[in-house]
């Protein structure tokens, strides 16, 4: 299950600005690949050393770098020092767990926020940490580990669909917001799907499952509201128009991304609020039927109880018992037994119990 | 049931201002109506061919063109083009599940909202999305599907009732927003209408369908309020004053609207706190039922359990019970028992639970 | 039981302006009164046709008419066109329901607001509309039916008691909205003594009634808080200072009425917090209870069931039972079982059970 | 127990700034008592008639006048006159019920607010109205009974301690709100300290009485924070900077109450956050209790009721029952009904039951 | 347990300004300690008479002056005469419970702030008021014991890490309130493992002791909130940037800092979330539990009670009762007894009970 908060206990005390993965260890090398491109041509290759990214900085093409893992420090370093990214941003590349934010470098614009992915096999929601720096010509996107949502993306710019080749460097991290946004909507699908799911047993058959499936749907609520919430401010901070960087025509796009965000907001309140209407409903499910349950008991308590103790009277052995004796005493016996139970059952109905 | 998501994956990774329809697949024929009107004259006609709209583009007079159904992308798109409606826009017009909102383009101003209606048959509610591009002197609105509330329109429209021959396009648009909110009003009512039953099912007899339409409601209100909450900010947005399209006379017509949807959105919020107030009460009052069951079973059983016993006693089979050759043992048996179940109930009329 | 919404789809459809009367359906003849003054005299009539008020708009006198009766309509339309004011004003006026409001139309001020009264039979809480317009020396008052808290300001106004008689007509409104917000303060007694009541019976014996009773009070607690609420930014509306029909002077009066009602809103929120603490005290104090029944059952049935079960063992007729011919059986039997009997009772003592 | 809301029905209908005391009717004679000072000097004497303090009015020491008492209407009109008060502020001071609040008057300050005491027999807490009236050279300071927390003030002007006796009248209305606030402070104690045992009531051995104890005491919360909440405008209005009366080194203290006030908020905030996670750890260790009792009637009933009905199958009379003659009938009988029971302990043990 | 507020009533009344340790009596001397400090050179002493230390406010270089415990008045009294702290400065020093708070005296900027930190024995969260006080070039910080979180700050410092040595007093003052909101991550480390251990123990087998642990764990969340929520205002207060003794360059550090105590906020409300998620679900599974219990009940009673009184009925001793003659009478009565058990255990089956 995922942890709602990074263990960086590690890290405390170190000097701001000092690298420290706070991730799981990990061996495998970091993937760097590169996307150069304008109008004309687009060029894509792997890079095995950072180094060979470098010359790209001054190209007047867009370049889009994105490197796959944050666990080398010195790579991240390197880039920072090329690049002329300020220590504190490196931190927070590093150090996942940082709340969704942008900030404006004038020279460079930094961007953190969270991407979302179902676990297929236990079919969870993960995040993983998304930054990306622009500059003015290149764009440098850094993630946790490979696999993304950005295919599309890619393949427009091999097709040279749309307007991305023609737009400059914004646009292109416009596109890649827009991804990570637009893919949250399929995460809310499978929650709202989960939540149907929910409801159906709601109205038939809630158990001790449906408990523990309420609680575990409120708590990814909860991780996915904390991941997508600040987002709202991220965008409408890159569209509010004084960002150098980005172009006015640019902002319509943004405009188009906060809508959606503001629509992914929305119904995971709304989601909320089901969830809890859930479990108020389940609640007083329960307590329904343990009144049933405690229905059931009572009437065969009540009709048998009082029976099985005229049953005991008459299995006494007093010497002077005068009923014993009497040849009709037996089916008299059990005709006021009999009447004693119809008039219970008959009191039960009216109480509407039965 | 409603859903509270649209089902949108499979545009995700569509580059942005891509057309593609996410309702219910649809293979009728989509439908577009013109009123081309002045204070003058009127002229209403079914168009075959959607280039048949395009010459009212530029005419003096006031052209209303209505389309229903969103299915056919061709007829939006070329819309689009002769229009000059951006391509953001379009997306968010075949793309239903849209926030309600507002877009000022100063050539156009772009509203979509939510037309509420009751299914006849489930006597559920449900939500289209209607959206408006307002030109200068024409104004285009586009259903999901075909039957909505602005008959009563059509009919001032062509009996010239009112100011509306009269006046602008923008009265026009305002007179169709109009009609959507004064439709809450009666989608409030049935909400209003159902929760009065509940009520009176809450003080009668509250069982396990009663939660259940608690739950239905609750949710109902849910998607209600999503849909009509924006409106607020869309209205007010239209009323500001700073949009050229919008002239000053018909302010204090949206002024209206704007009261109205407050009105509608405070009944929301009464709805859902008497709402919630319902289910405590049930709540509560699954626990006083629980409370007579548990009193009679706890009567009965405290009452012959012991009797019991003692008759037991009586029914035991020692060679040496003196009491047993007694001869008044049988009557005194009967007094000693009745004297305790008499104090039994008088015990539990003390305690008042009987 | 009040409703909280007014049946209007009647209305829905109808242009905006048009007058439809939305209350119930009546047919006696409205009422119309006058009451001309200066500091000097004071003229008071009842009027039987509108038309003779009309003079007194012009008067340089202040001229407060006031009109019980909403539902006919064409005295409201004469009014209207006589005094000049807007359509949607007069549906305002006549279209009971509305959330009150403020609207400064620069010539006049339209106040709306409700007046809360207690129906003597029930005890509830019923809600009235009242409408003021106040032009430049005449004020109309349109309330739904007759009776109404303004009979002290009659009184002043003939007693000329105070500053009201000589206090231009924007001092008669405030005298009479502060009347009506007066009036608030014995609603809210009235819900305060309910409250103290449901207080004391949840202190010794909450039953179902209880139950119901807190349910009708939150319920009316919704209704007036409804009513209430936006009065704030009515009177923060008029004391603002920016409405030319309003003198100085008088918004030191303003200020005064202002205050009350944020202590109305104060103490209507106090009361909710009351009422929902009143409910989770009810819901725990059930619960006591149930436990309290489940103990004596348990306590019966713990120490009679084994002790039924001991005397059923020497109740069996096998005929090879050495103990049914011990001298001393029946005696040691009953030490047996009243020993495991009073070892049960201090069981259950020492678990606090008893 | 303290009321919420002031009984003022009498008073509805009252032209504004007509002054009716709406307290408990009381006979003894208003206290009327001053402390004239400069650094030099000061003079304390008890005043029999109110004229007397009127010479004070000119004086160029600070004049500090307590008015125990607001019964008197006389006495409280007679100094409105004199001082040239405004009626609504008289109205203010005598109508005790007063939110906390403060006006600007220009020529004078009015402050009410509300100051907390103990009840020393009930333990309850009680809210008493103090109204300040702060002119240029004159503070009057009106309670509604005798018995304050200014005696410190008292003292620290008699023996001249700080900078009370150099400083001007707004220090001293300072130095009153900052012992008002101050003493929130041994309310709060108070509160915190049944909280505590309320605590500890709830690890122990929560019932009925817990029950009861947290309803009043989130009564009184609700109570203190009434009091206290408005009392945070009423300071950052004074410490705001455009009040004339205030002198710009008393801001600093100002701004110390400030801090205080918002302290004392945020701690009953916390009490009510705290008292409502009591509340839920109440109900559900209720419903542990009453898991408890279940499982000992569950576990009484299904091992003895069993084995009761074998007993009872063979205290059958019928004259074919084999096994009644075999002679190892009873030895094995009880080698079965104990070995059942065995197995019932041992099933309710795995079910963690016992 | 910790205190949610501190006992000042023995305060209460003292003039402003007047120096009263609030905290608990301690005996042992106060400890003073001393870094010296600029790009060159550092020096670090233990200083025995607080005198000793004045000589440094004039010197060029960088002073940090630390100061555990603030049980000696007089060297409190000292400090704050040499160096011209307002007396209210120094009594929000010593009097610990104040709310974090930053304010700026132009000469020199007080801020105050919690140090949480975690008992070692019992895992009990523990806070301690910090007080910093930042001149040109010396700071002072004040603690009410020995034992902090800046010993990594005094490696960096001796060590020459970083920026520490060449950046001014504004950058110390920053460390020290970046070390102790990086600490409070491990604080929520310590949180979260403990809601995670409680969330195994909801999912497996909640009992009373998990009711208790939710409570305390609710308790220390509101706890920890109470100490972190302020500090928000604090930091941006820092960062707004009219505050001439914090440098440009220092800014974009407070504004890492600031962006941790947002996240630090935003978990802890997570937190929150989670946690009253968890009551939720523990209150459900305890109804879930007694359901299982009350069925368990209900199955055993409703078989063998009508059993037993079947049994009940043979064992009478009426004189006629034709059956007990019967030859095959016990077997049939066997087999109707067992057809009767094993039609209850199909209802019950069917019910889902078993």
């Amino acid at each position: 299950m995922f942890k709602f908060i990074q263990k960086s206990s590690k890290k405390a005390g170190s000097p701001p600005g000092e690298l420290v993965h706070v991730g799981k260890k990990r061996s495998e090398k970091i993937k760097i690949s590169l996307i150069d491109y304008d109008e004309e041509r687009l060029e894509e290759k792997k890079v095995k050393v950072i180094t060979d990214v470098f010359p790209f900085k001054e190209s007047p093409t867009v370049t889009w770098i994105n490197i796959d893992g944050l666990h080398d420090m010195n790579v991240v370093k390197k880039i920072g020092e090329h690049f002329d990214i300020h220590p504190l941003v490196l931190e927070d590349i590093v150090h996942t767990g940082q709340r969704p934010k942008m900030e404006d470098f004038e020279d460079y614009l930094f961007i953190t926020l969270k991407m979302l992915s179902l676990d297929k096999k236990t079919n969870e929601i993960e995040a993983e940490q998304i930054s990306l720096v622009m500059g003015n010509n290149f764009l440098i996107s850094f993630q946790e580990r490979e696999g993304d949502v950005f295919d599309a993306v890619r393949d427009r710019l091999k097709g040279n669909k749309g307007r991305i080749r023609k737009a400059g460097v914004d646009y292109l991290a416009y596109t890649l917001v827009d991804s990570i946004v637009d893919n949250y909507f399929s995460i809310l699908e499978n929650l709202g799907d989960k939540l149907e799911d929910l409801e159906k047993e709601l109205l038939e058959e809630p158990d001790e499952k449906t408990r523990q499936a309420i609680y575990k749907i409120k708590r990814e609520m909860i991780f996915v509201r904390k991941s997508i919430w600040p987002l709202r401010e991220v965008i409408n901070g890159l569209m509010r128009g004084d960002i150098s960087l980005i172009q006015d025509t640019t902002i319509v796009y943004l405009k188009d991304v906060y809508d959606h965000t503001i629509q992914v907001i929305d119904t995971v309140e709304t989601f909320r609020d089901m969830t809890s209407g859930m479990l108020d409903s389940y609640l007083s499910s329960i307590s329904n039927k343990m009144n049933e349950v405690m229905k059931v008991l009572t009437i065969f308590a009540a009709i048998f109880i009082p029976l099985t103790f005229i049953a005991g009277v008459y299995g006494m052995n007093f010497e002077f018992m005068p009923e014993l004796g009497w040849e009709w005493a037996y089916p008299v016996w059990w005709i006021i037994v009999i009447a004693l139970g119809i008039g219970m059952v008959i009191y039960f109905k009216k109480k509407k119990w039965m």
